[in-house]
């Protein structure tokens, strides 16, 4: 899949007069001068480029020669418009690029070739993709082949990055030609957490929020859906359920709910629906008071009661609908069995079980489990789960790490799958956590078996939304998630080891950033702040 | 203009069986219940509803049969085509309006009708705009009239405000129908300033941002474009002045400013460029040396070198070229004159002319005004300029207050023009000020004359840029700027006194503004904050 099309490499070869190659390699953070600085985030598999420059052409056009994929969607269609858009919207330019440069110096679109029909955005598919940029000639096309279309949408991302506005030629270009990358993803699981329980998203945020995610190569938007708080969508099953909402006016409808999937999943990235239980649930009871242990104890949900699991039984047969990633998430963390141990029937259930809040726990988890396994999904549970009962929980279960580092160790020695989520390094809503972190951030670490390793699905940052909402989602969220996301996305051999090589590539992605229209803060503050003098965006 | 045509007004009597008109005056925070909240901002001029709803169509349309204005460049055209998807943005809904639903209960579309063939746009045009939507009957449309394109535009924007989507239904409703608004703003001048000198805001970041103007009816953008700091557009005339950007990257061509103009002209939105001399100036030495006083003292610009006024000149040329509208902004602000006094080569010239520091200063000022005025531009000068030598400035000044209140007072005493932006109340950057403070800040407080309170133009929120960059720039914004946009188009009676009854439909307007991807800061904190805890946005 990785060879590269013959006549393409005799063209290049071909017209590649005078054109030197920069190989480069372990070279995440090394910089050539400005000029030479491989400006790619996250940077790629292996890489070379030359030092000339092509135009785009103003009719710059997607071509699928040869492509087995049909594109009758328009997954790939779109992308690509979405993508010279990107380019385009930064600046305004005449439309002058055929007809007055250098034919042999313009690039007339992308040739894209997909091997396979299959649409289908699972787990775990081939995600690499090859693209090349031909050095200075005639009839010049891009060349882009991957074994998806998924694929294909990342070699578009490397592309786009590729180009630039040249204020001289008033053109935009691909600069450093010719450009050979082979690149593909080191995990199958990147992830971005978002919260819509604590505060309402609404849909053009979501929407925006995994467009920004394409840039850097996320594939998986983790919708912790409902929490304490409020419990925002539809369940057609309990339709009381989203009594719990804010207002009624921030919900979701299946409809909403199918749109963000549909959303995502065109642009390369899966949906991880999160249903946290038992314990995060207290706003299930507003439509369904019967789910709290009582009035005055609230959460977690009544585990004595048969309706509980008939409800979470209505809300995954619903979410089948909707979610269609092969892997469910069923939370588990911070369980407080006050409630249960403190409410006289509940006490009285435990006693005929033999149970205590632990082992109650313990069967509500499993018993949610096995619920979620009905309806053919494996299973992501938060560490606690496995801390309490590890050897308990299903072997489809997916532990996701969240209280410290060290965790994914212990998971994947019980052979178990994990995600890591560490919370000092990879929670955004912690406003201390600076990039650095998130860059250095391993999921490996101290794992060195390769039948271990291969159980570390991933890594997932997370933006809780105590305090986060459409006002300030973006900026807490970017540029810091990019970093995880090149910790995520590129061998380990491409890393940078010295940070301070790897800050003015990532300020540079902060300010394509920006030029999109992503609210990306600063690289050098916290969290999410102000720049705090007037400068420009690549220093700050 | 404001006549109702009869043919409407009669059908919607005769459709009117078992409606109820409720008339709507200085109700501008008056909440009859929940349901019959009149949340539209800013608060038109006269306004009736009733307490029907009605579908919109799946195919939605915009009719102009009678209209003079042919929408040649299809002004009008894109804004409708935008309405509807900012409507049809919040939710995801099935098409299935005009089959499943009461015909007569169906609104088909809007018939806009615009007076005037003219689309110039330009200071004290005609904004005002007449909109009915119907009762319940048949064959409905929403009814617009407006002298000018733009007077159309905020009638959209009006009617957005009336459409929500229904859960129930789910279908897009415009609510409490009929309607009856009769609109005009109360002052002609509705300025935002933004700030490209101290941070580099992307095209498509200010792009955002006039979209997110026109919700609030806001129809002038200053640019202050060039400061100390940076000089980021290009000038043909002096080509080394953009030299003085951050960096190579961080520039506007004349495309790029030219299509910012027509992005806002498009949407009703004049661009007031201001070119701010002699001080605020520095950046411009960096191509041109000899605009700086010595190498050691680099602003204000040197006032005793002809090259000054011809680089003044060659830029006002230019500007020419691209900004159309009849104000120029010349600034004049913080001018600290040590650098003339000190530098030999200017002491000698001051003393040849028998000047002072002050004495130049206003030489500078007056000067640069005459070029200003030889290119057909009428002037805008902030206050300093009035406060040191009012008496000399042309009278085609306008005099743009920033340091306190009270200032107008005096300025239309004098008989010149002024645009209102006291520091204390409405300078964004101000993060203590907060949304009541904008929305009590009154531009003709202490002006009774109607001949005097008629110089003064408007008022002008001021972004500046020393700590706002791509990241954090609409949530500093928004919806502070919103506030002081009521105090601008609504009329004096129609203005909340009691701040309590504005705040609830304020934050109904700002989680609007979310729902249409704006990020804008809770109503309740200060500047930009973040939400504080969880909960619903329209109680933060």
């Amino acid at each position: 899949m990785m060879v590269v099309a013959a006549d393409l490499l005799g063209k290049t070869a071909f017209w590649g007069i005078g054109f030197c190659l920069i190989v480069v390699s372990a070279a995440a953070g090394a910089s050539n001068g400005a000029n030479e600085r491989l400006n790619i985030w996250p940077m790629p598999k292996s890489v070379s480029h030359g030092h000339h420059s092509l135009y785009l052409s103003d009719g710059f056009e997607l071509k699928t020669d040869g492509s087995t994929y049909l594109d009758g969607s328009g997954i790939l269609k779109d992308a690509f418009s979405r993508m010279v858009e990107v380019i385009r919207g930064t600046h305004a330019v005449d439309g002058n690029v055929v007809a007055g440069f250098n034919q042999s110096h313009v690039l007339k679109g992308v040739h894209v070739v997909v091997l396979s029909a299959n649409e289908e955005l699972q787990h775990g598919i081939d995600e690499s993709y090859h693209l090349t940029v031909p050095d200075i000639g005639s009839s010049l096309y891009a060349y882009l082949r991957a074994q998806t279309v998924y694929g294909a949408l990342h070699g578009l991302q490397t592309f786009s990055q590729m180009c630039q506005f040249n204020f001289t030629s008033r053109a935009f270009e691909v600069h450093q030609v010719p450009w050979t990358v082979l690149d593909q993803p080191r995990f199958a699981y990147r992830g971005l957490l978002i919260d819509t329980a604590r505060h309402y998203l609404p849909l053009p945020v979501i929407k925006k929020v995994i467009d920004s995610m394409t840039y850097s190569k996320l594939n998986v938007l983790h919708w912790h859906i409902v929490d304490t708080q409020s419990f925002p969508l539809e369940i057609p099953s309990y339709p009381k359920l989203w009594d719990g909402a804010y207002s009624s006016s921030e919900r979701y409808t299946v409809g909403d709910a199918t749109e963000i999937v549909r959303y995502a999943q065109r642009r390369g990235i899966n949906v991880l629906a999160e249903l946290d239980v038992p314990g995060h649930a207290q706003s299930w009871g507003v439509g369904y008071p019967k789910l709290w242990p009582s009035k005055d104890c609230q959460q977690p949900l009544d585990v004595s009661s048969d309706f509980t699991f008939k409800v979470i039984n209505g809300i995954l047969s619903d979410f089948g609908k909707i979610f269609k990633y092969k892997f469910v998430h069923l939370g588990g963390d911070e369980v407080n069995t006050t409630c249960w141990t403190s409410t006289p029937r509940i006490q009285k259930w435990l006693k005929t079980r033999r149970f205590d809040g632990q082992q109650a726990y313990q069967y509500f988890v499993l018993r949610a489990q096995k619920i979620a396994l009905s309806h053919g999904y494996e299973i992501i549970n938060w560490e606690e789960t496995f801390n309490n009962f590890g050897s308990k929980l299903s072997r489809k279960t997916v532990v996701h790490n969240w209280l410290g580092g060290g965790v994914a160790q212990q998971v994947v020695a019980a052979g178990l799958r994990c995600i890591v989520s560490n919370q000092d390094k990879w929670y955004l809503d912690h406003l201390d956590a600076t990039w650095d972190g998130f860059y250095s951030n391993e999921p490996l670490a101290n794992i060195t078996q390769p039948k271990q390793q291969a159980l570390v699905l991933g890594g997932e940052v997370c933006m809780w939304g105590e305090n986060i909402d459409a006002s300030d989602i973006e900026q807490t969220i970017w540029p810091r998630a990019a970093a995880a996301a090149e910790r995520l996305w590129t061998s380990p051999e491409n890393l940078a080891n010295d940070l301070s090589k790897v800050g003015g590539r990532l300020a540079h992605f902060r300010c394509l950033l920006n030029q999109r229209g992503v609210a990306a803060a600063p690289v050098s503050g916290y969290g999410r702040d102000a720049p705090d003098e007037p400068g420009s965006c690549h220093l700050q």
